[in-house]
């Protein structure tokens, strides 16, 4: 039982549901990662719908390898997310949207559900890879999160690759800002982030997000991926990443409540998040989490979401849609 | 009750406290204001004791003559933390501490709990008054938080007031930049930011939060204030502000905290405030919060908190530390 359970218990809230948490077997570890939720075809170009299955089958299986060796949840959680980064397929590091000025501006955040520790940065224009500046903003500055020029900064200063801007274009995205630009209310964002979600042998939570935003965001936007309890949220009973549009996590502190209802709350991962999206009717998106017994949980309200679970009694699976 | 509560019962989570949340006497109107909580020396040069003490007075004042005039919670609250602003004396807007570069950097959130509508703004240098652009941000936009050059370019492109950087210049808080160059490890933040929480005639809730940061912060820090569910949070059952060491109050998430404990967890806003302290024993900060009956509440974890409290039942007090 965890402490935040305890105080909440001791504190005259009764929690009913709390032999949820233990009705399951817990697994050895467990993962989900995402590539963003949103208005995916059904109907997907062939052959672009193998890339992305490959895609998510490759970074699947790195966390099936970390894990499987020992590595550490919020390790494990930054090499996906970095992987995910650098494939341009999906909506975050190279093959990051547009905003409104046709610039990138790239955010992510990192958080260990063991220790809460948790870093985050917004508004990066040259640093290839944004989970792992937020990583090292967690373990290094003593602050959670660094944004814009000075964000920038301290990656030169750390050494941090830095690419040029012009690195993380794709043909794909800058269509996709042309047609936003004719018809702002017409575009269906595709896929708005990655994530991903980790138990490790040790029983530990971690979750990792990050994002090139959405299509035609006004400069200096910052959504919900690099915010800590809104699109981002680890503690010791649930890890959870979300996907969707941002505003709407926001404003619901999504990942934390997530969290809170999982753990505190008793429901166990999939559960709350069942909740939670229902609590977000208007909110097209997806949610994956993962709680103290291993389940790898990947639910969404939108079309579809690039997604993938695994865990140590060998589920493997890497879906688009709702259903295969 | 609320919908959010609804949710909960009706998914297995008892709460056996709710009866809490109607046993005391609804106020047609409450309101707390906050200018920082910290180590605020027991023994102040007494014509500083009573600026603070006066200022907080006029800014209480006027939430009481917009409150009795029947002012929305959202409009109370950005314009008493505009006032908070506007006054030298506390860590917000004019009189913000200074970065570790010798600039200022500033940040605010706005949240009306009625609609869960929010803004954010952060790494201000020339925004006067960062509420009132966090406003127009929530009002405008579509987003939800703008950051650094982006922001700066939407407040120009609006006409909302701006300043130059020097404007929020005081020797104060440049002797404390000295101070904390000299011996960072030494230097004891005094008030950190400044906030308020109101419920209205009509029973919405609001809560708005602004501040400097911390003296020495690296260049492009982002703190709890403008984060939404960290340092600022309003729901229907709860609005809530926080003030103090703002990596703490982000990993707890904790104005989200306190509102999900007051409200959907039936513990009310002091139950639900106390209960969030004392889960952060190593942050020392303050939280003010208010909840649908209407109780103003201000509790600190620090040596002090600026801070004033009222309600239509004829409560009245600023205070600075506990004993008074």
């Amino acid at each position: 039982m965890n402490t935040i359970l305890q105080q909440w218990i001791t504190g005259q809230v009764l929690l009913v549901s709390s032999r949820l948490m233990s009705a399951g077997i817990t697994r050895d570890w467990g993962v989900a990662i995402h590539g963003g939720a949103g208005s995916i075809p059904v109907e997907m170009p062939p052959g672009r719908r193998d890339e992305c299955m490959a895609a998510l089958k490759g970074i699947l299986d790195l966390g099936v390898q970390l894990l499987s060796a020992g590595t550490a949840a919020v390790d494990v959680a930054e090499q996906l997310v970095t992987g995910l980064e650098d494939e341009p397929l999906f909506n975050a590091g190279r093959g990051s949207v547009f905003n409104i000025d046709g610039e990138h501006e790239l955010e992510a955040a990192i958080m260990d559900g063991s220790s809460l520790d948790c870093g985050a940065a917004a508004g990066l224009r040259t640093v290839r890879n944004p989970i792992r500046l937020a990583r090292c903003i967690m373990d290094h500055t003593g602050h959670v999160m660094l944004a814009g020029s000075g964000a920038e900064e301290y990656a030169q200063s750390i050494g941090m690759e830095r690419v040029d801007p012009s690195w993380f274009d794709t043909d794909r995205r800058l269509a996709e800002l042309e047609r936003y630009k004719a018809e702002p209310a017409t575009l269906e964002q595709e896929g708005s982030t990655v994530g991903a979600v980790v138990r490790d042998v040790e029983g530990r939570l971690a979750s990792a997000t990050s994002t090139g935003g959405m299509t035609g965001k006004m400069a200096g936007r910052i959504g919900d991926s690099p915010l800590v309890g809104c699109g981002t949220y680890a503690d010791e009973g649930c890890a959870v990443s979300c996907t969707g549009r941002g505003e709407d996590f926001v404003r619901h502190v999504a990942a934390h409540k997530v969290a809170l209802l999982a753990g505190s709350g008793g429901l166990g991962a999939r559960a709350a998040v069942e909740r939670v999206l229902r609590m977000m009717p208007d909110a097209a998106g997806g949610i994956i989490a993962i709680d103290r017994e291993g389940v790898p949980v990947a639910l969404f309200s939108s079309r579809g979401m690039y997604r993938g679970r695994a865990d140590s009694t060998g589920l493997f699976e890497t879906l688009i849609h709702g259903e295969e």
